[in-house]
């Protein structure tokens, strides 16, 4: 079957994005030239302001995917004597804790399970018991469930006992708001292929100058060090090592239509809507979200598989990328579940594509609706 | 002043692209789905006849930039008991060392100076004195100076030892050849942006099997983990992480350029008439090269800087890159320098027209020829 274009990506990225930003990439730049040297310090400059945190912080950026940038800031900023308090509710929650026995660094886990948050009397209750835990990492959007942790409350508790807060915002940031004037925490680390609607190749990291003017010497690599990565790029305007130009010149030009659609405000405003259009649509269908509605993130939402026997997750996803789109499978251990995005390129009119082909799909398996099994709903309220 | 077009680069990567290996940036990938895990086999196969690898070798792609590959390359095949000998003549030596201080493992080192070649003899020698060393490492081309190492000699001694040995052929792999059915050695690490002329994003190591299957938990990172990636993706296809997904599709795009012209052949033919036209015309106008003719890569060239006082490296370079050409700055610590690459996408217009820059630049200088002043020249057959 030939389709009209490639599949829209309804991930978690990498996800569609526009046309102008893969031409962006349709140049070659010396990595050594002042003109690119302009191209990395502009983006990073305009990372800082999305936070509010141009006055306290620096951007750092670093060749790899959004989880090298997390295992950086990691290595870079928990000291080899400190030791880190990681809350987990899904995959990017353990992987973080994987990154700290990798670091060979003390590290506790808080783990609510598939997708029940952290709460802060939680997070008060271990920390008031442990005062060697020195940092506090979270994850903004945990995209395995879609739930947005509540990462204020998580920060003002943290706080509260002196330690220092390490915020996963990778699928967040961008969309969903956060002010570092406001929010005391040490580092949020993010990618370039998630609500900035860049391609991926780069992740980064907006640190508080303060706190990472005192880590030399702490990483375990050299490739990963973001201490050696900042100093070097203050000195020289260069990345230490070889970059993803072409990544670079087009997350520069998304960066632009970020601007352009209202910062973070407006695609706050797009990403809702499509996840409210989406919501509906696959209610109606007899679908059930995982999460309730409060903890819903406008990134992605995690659906219930329908109960009926005829369901097969790669026969659904087969006949849903006939149509022209690429959905996500489900990342939880204790039922079957399966994802669709909001990020990127899409608008109303995708949104309504993508459920008219969840519509078509269920008909050609000769499944009525998209109802869960009674018993695989969580009576709580999440 | 405005240019025609972006400038050429005469560097050793990035480099000058095709259109056609940019464009096919022009699309989105899913990351998970089976287009795009069919992409990335493809590469890796052809990856691994380039080197007449198949048989022996797997090939472990790893985002980020070469020296990422290297570093990675290093922690999973050195164990933790292990010991290194780096071979140092250039940055790219001193970098694996580096690596080696980093990772905390045992590591002694050859230093030749600026460029001088490690010879066979002084590897048995080293390796005759400590039966400790595990492992042997050496850059092929380095491109500091633009050396081509011994690495074929440096292997023979090494084999004869019992010992191990691991090349970063980051600027070389593609265009000169490298036959791991002869060549005793354990890995070859190399990157998109170099000899095959596609973007950066990603690194590669070609690793024997055998040796690859008993490097679980070596690794210092899980990022850097390439026996977790080789292990990951011999089992479902996909990256452990986001890949830089349009850069892979721009590197298959490339690798069908690198087979249509011939393969290593037709690039080594290709970038060696880069070079002769370029050194013949450089020495017609009194370059003179630092290293001897046999010494020289087909991949870039070191140039004593001229010794007239009016010489300053960055007017020079200026007005090189208002021509349309950007070159390298030298990275010897003894002798003034700059280096012109021979790489990507060049041809005897080019080199021809980089010519003509220089010759243009140098009289914008007021400066009559290229000679270098007498005493920076190396007596020995360097």
């Amino acid at each position: 079957m030939q389709l009209p274009r490639e599949p829209y990506l309804l991930t978690p990225g990498p996800l569609t994005t526009s046309l102008a930003t893969k031409q962006a990439m349709l140049r070659d730049w010396g990595s050594w030239d002042d003109d690119f040297n302009a191209l990395t310090a502009g983006v990073c400059q305009r990372l800082l302001q999305v936070a509010h945190a141009e006055e306290r912080c620096v951007c750092v950026p670093l060749q790899g995917s959004g989880t090298y940038a997390v295992e950086a800031t990691l290595a870079t900023l928990v000291p080899r004597t400190g030791k880190a308090l990681v809350l987990m509710n899904g995959a990017y929650g353990q992987r973080m804790a994987k990154i700290m026995h990798y670091l060979e660094r003390s590290c506790v886990t808080l783990n609510t399970g598939d997708y029940r948050p952290p709460t802060p009397a939680q997070v008060d209750e271990i920390l008031s018991a442990d005062p060697d835990i020195s940092h506090v990492a979270v994850v903004h959007c945990e995209t395995s469930s879609g739930i947005l942790n509540p990462v204020e409350a998580i920060a003002a508790v943290t706080a509260r006992h002196g330690r220092r807060l390490i915020i996963d915002a990778m699928s967040a940031f961008g969309a969903l708001p956060l002010d570092m004037r406001e929010l005391p925490c040490d580092a949020v680390v993010a990618s370039t292929n998630k609500c900035f609607e860049g391609v991926p190749g780069f992740g980064f990291a907006l640190i508080d100058r303060t706190a990472l003017e005192g880590c030399a010497g702490h990483s375990h690599s050299l490739s990963l060090d973001l201490y050696d990565q900042w100093a070097y790029m203050a000195r020289t305007g260069q990345w230490r090592f070889t970059p993803p130009t072409h990544v670079v010149a087009a997350f520069a030009q998304a960066l632009d239509q970020h601007a352009a659609e209202g910062g973070v405000g407006g695609r706050l405003a797009r990403y809702t809507a499509n996840r409210d259009l989406l919501v509906a649509g696959m209610q109606a269908m007899g679908f059930r979200t995982l999460l309730a509605e409060r903890w819903l993130s406008p990134i992605i939402v995690t659906f219930h598989s329908p109960g009926d026997p005829r369901f097969d997750f790669h026969a659904f996803y087969r006949l849903i990328k006939d149509r022209g789109f690429i959905i996500y499978p489900g990342k939880l251990t204790a039922v079957e579940s399966f994802r669709i995005g909001c990020i990127g390129q899409l608008f109303a009119e995708q949104m309504q594509g993508v459920l008219t082909a969840v519509r078509e799909a269920l008909d050609a398996m000769g499944i009525a609706d998209g109802a869960p099994r009674p018993e695989d709903l969580d009576p709580g309220d999440f």
